[in-house]
């Protein structure tokens, strides 16, 4: 029987699970901060969902979903990426509608995409992610980019480059794709056969292509960059000056298209330079979609946003030496020497519980210096220690373990002393 | 196009998500007290984990689970329920090793279970679960009802019902599945289908059937505390004594067995009694499975835990008319009059969340008036207005929305000034 984990998941376990506790309240108080809200969508939507969200011709949707049908005939599809999924719940939920505008969510959820697995590429994976809809005005774009980048900064990341570019209007797109089925099609016999489909489908993806990446005509295709109309090229412009505004420093890269089928003017991504990082070294990537509303049956809204691999900022985070303050340490530890105490200390600990004092207990039938080995392990900052005498006199014995101070401490005043003994730290009240 | 989510799948839109958040910071709180950590499994496991460690009799295996194959041919299951993938997790990473016994671990995860969707039963479900593995004191089943008392009564829950049971040690409940199919027997042609069934797989599980509830043989089954041997008794004893001396009220019910396969001695479930609550009561149930990890290919090993419906929770909370305390308004509002105003402002609000500071600011072209309204909106706390006049000035207009007063504050000052109003009530920073 096989028992472990599908093949390209993971376990989260406890040490590592406090790092993401701390990754992500630091994320979600950035975005209080920026005034972006929670949503969370099902795990899996009805699979058109996706098809349309994300295009049919993407690599995406042709190779990597898991789609099934359910009991009853549907054909569903676990979420490969998050932006389809939320643009579905702003439709069903008439959120253009909303007095407020734009729209501004954010979510953390887990993705499924079925590839090969390896190092910052799983089946699952973990995303943080925003999009603001309802806005088309530059400086939201600029705010995005921005909120990203500051939780990657305020988890202390340094080694960070923000590459930029435009895709243009919907005129702008139109004229560089002819512009690049012109110049491709004189190779058609010479690239992949993806390559070949793009080339009909949406030749702009040829630019992204792993396979054909080293052929000339990849490295002489005409930039979207002349080919965007004045409109297109006073919202790039503004979205550089803004950015530049906020001290954020970024470079244009004509060849930045993503691999999406939605995107328009802004796109961008946000890639770590740390040594040692691995191979793949995207952190994040997004852009303005301002046909993707319309495009899933809603109205004509304009929307931007980005998704966030978790698993990949963990990584860096790794590979710049940033130690997450996890407290592990335990507050108390309580020894119990013989049967009264065992069964006193039964309501002892529910009670320091109760008023907010975090204390474990043996509960191995361990010997006295046993149970002090085990307070050790814990990294028990107070070891309180209860045996026939004391509970004869209503006491505890309290020892600070970094001090080696001992104190006799009424069992009716104990709550009062370790609440003082641990204001200031206590993260557990 | 199907633009809604899939039936029996909610969204949980933004003032929704602030409750969740709020109720699993509080639930995350008392688990840190308790000295649980937190784990992380896949949303997915092969099926087999589940038909072992579940029970490949019961309704969730048999009726109930969205089963796929992957890419690759492999049987994949969206996670039913939570216990079978951390015991999974527990054996794969040998936690059993860990010199930290118990190990004691909780999780919060989505469930995925193909019913008919009702109220408080959806096809995809939150819950809270713990599972403490490597001990067999009955302090541990005490502590493990404990942990779920108290997160509902911290989060101000008062009509609770606490209902255990013991099922005993194998050989009690060997003795006692002998006794139920002698007294079924002679009824075996007036039970359902699924009974017959159950008559030889798991004849226990006949006195959880929704089908022959009403018939007179149910009524007089042979109850489990008839069969529990002296061991048993002794271990029921202790886990009521030391429920009292927590304080913490129980019925015992020797009905109560639970619909899955693994459990023994302890099983509890914990029902509202909210009026107006709904159908479904329980909100949340468990007990002790010593059998399970041996079940699934690890060494023999202990194990106590329960999952909570948050869903459940939630509504339980709502039919106690238990507010809960999200601070939804917005600290500051930025009202930019004029071109250059709306320029700088760009960077003002880039400096302000720098600097701890929730704001927002404009993203439609509105007019002075409008802005104000938006801030209204938001019950913003402070407006900054800033014009041409202020930006000469170097200053910004700072009006505190619930007095009416208004300040001039030089641009240099600005974040310090709002830190210090804002101070006391600020999540943000």
């Amino acid at each position: 029987m096989s028992m472990k984990a599908p093949r390209g998941t993971v376990d989260i376990l406890p040490e590592e699970a406090a790092k993401w506790q701390f990754v992500e309240n630091k994320i979600k108080e950035v975005c209080s901060r920026y005034h972006f809200d929670e949503i969370r969508t099902p795990l899996f939507e009805h699979t058109e969902v996706f098809q349309r969200g994300v295009g049919d011709s993407t690599d995406i949707v042709q190779k990597e979903m898991y789609t099934f049908e359910d009991r009853g005939g549907r054909s569903l599809t676990l979420r490969p990426e998050g932006t389809a999924s939320v643009v579905r719940s702003f439709i069903e939920h008439k959120m253009h509608g909303n007095p407020s505008q734009p729209v501004k969510l954010y979510y953390f959820a887990q993705m499924f995409r079925y590839e090969r697995p390896q190092k910052g590429r799983m089946r699952q994976l973990n995303q943080f992610g925003v999009e603001a809809m309802g806005s088309a005005d530059p400086a939201l774009d600029a705010e995005v980019i921005d909120l990203a980048m500051s939780c990657y900064r305020e988890l202390g990341l340094k080694s960070l480059k923000l590459v930029i570019n435009s895709l243009g209007d919907q005129d702008s797109r139109e004229n560089h794709r002819q512009a690049l089925v012109d110049h491709f099609t004189p190779h058609k016999d010479e690239l992949c056969s993806d390559c070949r489909t793009r080339l009909t489908q949406n030749p702009l993806r040829i630019l992204d292509c792993k396979t054909d990446r080293e052929h000339p005509a990849l490295k002489t295709a005409p930039s979207i960059l002349d080919y965007l109309n004045e409109e297109s090229i006073a919202y790039f412009e503004k979205v550089k000056t803004y950015l530049t505004m906020m001290g954020i420093d970024y470079e244009v890269d004509p060849n930045l298209v993503r691999g999406l089928d939605y995107y328009n003017h802004t796109a961008f991504e946000i890639m770590s330079e740390a040594e040692g990082f691995g191979a793949i070294t995207t952190l994040a990537g997004g852009g303005r979609y301002n046909g993707l509303v319309e495009e899933l049956g809603g109205p004509a809204t304009t929307g931007i946003g980005f998704g966030m691999g978790l698993e990949r900022l963990l990584m860096a985070l790794e590979a710049e030496h940033i130690e997450i303050p996890a407290d592990q340490d335990l507050d108390c530890f309580l020894v119990a020497v013989g049967a009264e105490a065992e069964r006193t200390s039964v309501q002892l600990v529910h009670d320091l519980r109760k008023n907010g004092i975090q204390v474990d207990r043996d509960y191995q039938g361990r010997k006295t210096k046993a149970q002090f080995k085990a307070a050790d392990r814990y990294r028990a900052k107070y070891v309180l220690v209860l045996g026939d005498s004391e509970i004869q006199q209503q006491l505890v014995n309290v020892k600070e373990m970094n001090t080696g101070n001992q104190e006799q401490v009424p069992l009716t005043q104990l709550v009062e002393y370790l609440q003082g003994k641990l204001s200031g730290g206590n993260v557990h009240a």
